[in-house]
């Protein structure tokens, strides 16, 4: 995705590609219109059969087209996790269904009055939730990110244009077909649910510059697709960047309850971005926990700094790297630091605004944590893992911005929209 | 600001500048972070002593700096107009220090806690209000700007860094000095209010890119201006566009109702955003209607559709532009409709996501229109002047986003903030 978009080949081939993407934008920003006052019944009408189409008569077809991006990714040699990402099955497809089943039963967020006030003149102003309107989605290869998205903008009242990555392609298609067929049923405009239809970057760059057209752009993905969003896009984007997440263990902290939760922000899904990269130790315990640390996460790598590796025969040397890399893997950088000033300007030089924890006993320190650390979640004795929109009672999301304007944390339905004015009055002027 | 940028001349000048400016940027982030955990005293300590600055031993420095301003904007052959914005006396400057103490009397929204839920796990979670960390404002002549923005942003914890235009190059240099002065003796970082001290558009280049440093640009001023900040900032920008404001006068108005909010809407500062641009009629009472509204805008340019200019005779033909124009003068146009949906249609084509308002008796018409109308202000028998930051009940404001992200509508000292989530747990793990 890092396209050099300036050595593109220009010509009437790009013109038709702008013009085709202009068009779709158009069609989907119509369709926004009608979904911004369609009813929750009508918008849960859909989701529910775009979910009995997928476990039910759909399944084949979207199976066999899956098969088709299965071959062709293992032709082009793709590495085995990627194609395990790819890779759906009769009980993926099942669980993907119940996905959207789990978001009918989510509250509507459009409409919601948040701010109700008359003011001394009389005029009744109030604060309400409305969609955002056409939201881009960009995102790689995994294919139940075409079904979750579409199923939360549906949700919340938005149209949404989605980009696959290339090599779910056929996948994507067929998903996207039955989301087609959902809405046509319901007498929805087939346009509130739309994919690029091409992978060519040119489009993808076309799909981010369609200001006043579509309202923001998503990109869901690594670093790489999540910077060329950012740098390229002329309309607003969230970010979601990577996830560096640090456990602080706090010289008073119990060692049992740091060792668990270490152990679970690291281990439990090492591939999440609120995975555990980091821990740092307090000096004070550093002689007795490290080791004990090292007994805990038997199947993990350690990257230590000086202190960590004299007191950990295992560990290796971290190099400079390390404490800013998202490993996405059973590797786990340590630390020793002297206090909690010293794990606070560690994390603020290296955290990434995702989620950081602290393991303590002491309530002073916990919120000293709390107040000063820059991140979408701040934990006192908790693990980094519960930085996900189930875990904090949100239902399903969105990924999880790292951008603090609009959304910061995991994006619900309620993020996918705007709170605009609505004000009530009988004649009232400005005095 | 409609800046060529590849045009400027590259080199070691070039680089200087973008090293001054992330230097800058730099020193703002360090501050932004003392900031954040900074009480409400001591930001209000800072707001008064500002206050009492302006308004006290520090009002002749200023005003003799802008005097040096205005000459050399006359010199320069500047537009009355724009003179008077520019232009501040005693009393003016006494206004913008009550803007100060006013902000000081607003709620701190920083800590405060939106959402406290304890989950079934026993993890107790929050959203709470924090600081959005550094905030760039890029803006035009009018001086006060300086002092509001370098207010709202402290009250709500945050860094800023100024950018004026250059007509006000010396009073803003000194009104700056003013709240550097306040900050020192509050024993504060000076950078938590910096100006960048250059009008050099590179320079400006340089801060909407300062990505991971900045967190969000806001320009504030003409049209050019704001495209040329989306155009070119690699950092999250809220948009202020332009108002296109209408009233729909339907059928069924009370026509005296009518008439004082279309009066109060064009005429009462026909130079804000908020002011209506064009007023519609409907059809079954433009015949009595027009005649009426004529009379009671007599200083006021009626440009109108075929059917008003036949009912109204010193109405001129509006062109196809009208319909798109902010007059930010005592220009109104005027275009009979059909019905509400008609009216729709022309708000859908030409409105700018700003302010709408209907008068009506009726109200599910009402109704219809707040649901189906898309802008930040959506109003059923009042005035359009309405949509401001005091006169919603918010305080002071930075200014009106037509962005639906973040913020739709006034942006107040909420609005300057976002929402990060906390947690305490004892000791939780993810099953």
């Amino acid at each position: 995705m890092q396209a050099d978009v300036s050595a593109a080949p220009e010509g009437p081939e790009l013109d038709s590609i702008e013009t085709d993407v202009r068009a779709l934008a158009l069609r989907a920003r119509e369709a926004s219109r009608v979904l911004a006052s369609t009813t929750t019944a009508r918008k849960d009408g859909v989701l529910l059969r775009v979910a009995a189409l997928l476990d039910g008569p759909a399944a084949l077809e979207i199976l066999a087209a899956n098969a088709r991006d299965l071959a062709a990714a293992q032709a082009a040699g793709i590495a085995p996790a990627m194609l395990d990402r790819l890779r759906l099955d009769e009980k993926r497809l099942a669980a993907v269904a119940d996905g959207v089943r789990a978001i009918v039963d989510l509250p509507d967020p459009v409409g919601d009055v948040v701010h109700d006030r008359t003011l001394p003149n009389g005029l009744r102003v109030k604060r309400v939730r409305a969609p955002l309107g056409v939201i881009g989605i960009v995102y790689e290869a995994r294919p139940n990110v075409t079904i979750d998205a579409a199923a939360l903008c549906l949700k919340s009242g938005n149209a949404v244009i989605l980009r696959g990555g290339k090599e779910a392609f056929e996948t994507n298609a067929a998903l996207a077909k039955v989301v087609g067929e959902a809405l046509r049923a319901e007498g929805l405009p087939e346009a509130a649910v739309s994919t690029l239809g091409t992978t060519d970057r040119r489009a993808t760059l076309a799909l981010i510059r369609q200001s006043g057209l579509v309202d923001v752009v998503i990109p869901r993905g690594g670093e790489g697709l999540i910077r060329f969003v950012t740098e390229n896009a002329k309309v607003p984007v969230i970010q979601h960047f990577k996830g560096v997440c640090h456990v602080y263990v706090a010289g008073d902290a119990a060692p049992e309850m740091a060792l668990a939760i270490v152990r679970n922000a690291k281990v439990q899904r090492p591939s999440a971005c609120n995975a555990a990269e980091t821990v740092l130790v307090d000096r004070a315990i550093a002689e007795s926990f490290l080791p004990k640390l090292a007994q805990a996460l038997p199947e993990v790598e350690l990257r230590g700094c000086d202190a960590t590796c004299a007191l950990v025969q295992r560990a290796k040397p971290a190099t400079s790297e390390d404490w800013d890399t998202e490993h996405l893997a059973l590797v786990l950088n340590v630390r020793v630091v002297d206090d909690l000033d010293d794990a606070l300007t560690h994390i603020a030089a290296h955290g990434s605004l995702h989620t950081e924890a602290i393991v303590t006993r002491d309530p002073v320190k916990g919120e000293r944590f709390v107040r000063e650390v820059d991140a979408s979640l701040v934990l006192v004795n908790a693990s980094t893992r519960f930085n996900d929109g189930y875990q904090l009672g949100l239902g399903a999301e969105m990924g999880i911005s790292t951008s603090k304007l609009h959304a910061y944390g995991p994006m619900g339905l309620e993020e996918l929209c705007t709170l605009r004015w609505v004000a009530h009055g009988e004649g009232q002027i400005r005095k």
